[in-house]
């Protein structure tokens, strides 16, 4: 079997808008997700000495928008970190990130995507991988919560429909 | 806020090469979540009325190389529709894989990306959604494998290090 790298492969595969909608598809499955969980059951419930599924969002919600800050430059406070209680608030945080996103990201220059970046001042890496892992973070433990759905006896919205 | 779309953020994100680093990184990952799973909890363990862990990866299996091959345009049959039984064979199909795909990836014609394709004659998209769509899903039950493992007392490899 040939391995030698083809030095050619340097081709744009998905553009800056492509992979915000791309997210934000993945964010409004996410959303569906936590919409599906009963109240007490988002907060409380676990398997394996796992988080909740309600950490897990918390957890999703602190780096998004605050992440897509500090690449776009812009400096401010992580309004994200929050002990919100009830999954109305939780929604409407997760909405309030949604356009903040949106809006944040227009701001990232062209051609910052593979800039070295130390995300939140501890994760060295480029812009790109940066935002990968943050989305696939959430994919990660969104897939936890469909566990943890199922095991509740509740189906889950289909993790192809965005 | 301002919700206008800019309509210049279609510089790249990320190369194709760097795209197959990135999915190998995960599947790297992958593999650690299989060899941590004991054998028989592989194939038979699940929670929730759900596949276990082994017909998800015998899954993953059967569209990565398959999927790889027909973006190429490389005609053969699916060799990863498998029935194969035990941990080891199933580890061994993954390493073919590896090679495989790393194989196939590169006959992918620079440019391709954007095109429209019919994956496997049933899902309509272009090349980049459909090399996402492999990748998230993989990101998706591996999730799920974690809750397995962390069930059944097994502490999984970190998501970080691939």
């Amino acid at each position: 079997m040939n391995t030698t790298i083809t030095e050619t492969q340097t081709a744009s595969v998905i553009t800056s808008a492509e992979l915000l909608e791309h997210w934000q598809g993945h964010r409004r499955l996410t959303r569906r997700l936590i919409e599906a969980f009963p109240e007490k059951e988002f907060f409380e419930y676990s398997i394996g000495g796992m988080r909740p599924f309600a950490s897990m969002v918390k957890e999703l919600l602190s780096i998004a928008v605050p992440g897509v800050k500090q690449i776009a430059g812009v400096e401010g406070e992580n309004e994200y970190i929050t002990q919100a209680a009830g999954k109305a608030n939780i929604l409407a945080l997760w909405d309030k990130a949604t356009d903040e996103i949106n809006h944040y990201w227009r701001q990232i220059p062209d051609g910052k995507f593979h800039d070295n970046i130390l995300l939140f001042g501890k994760y060295k890496g480029t812009v790109w991988f940066s935002i990968f892992y943050v989305i696939d973070n959430e994919i990660h433990h969104r897939g936890q919560g469909y566990v943890y759905l199922r095991s509740l006896g509740i189906e889950p919205h289909p993790f192809w429909e965005r």
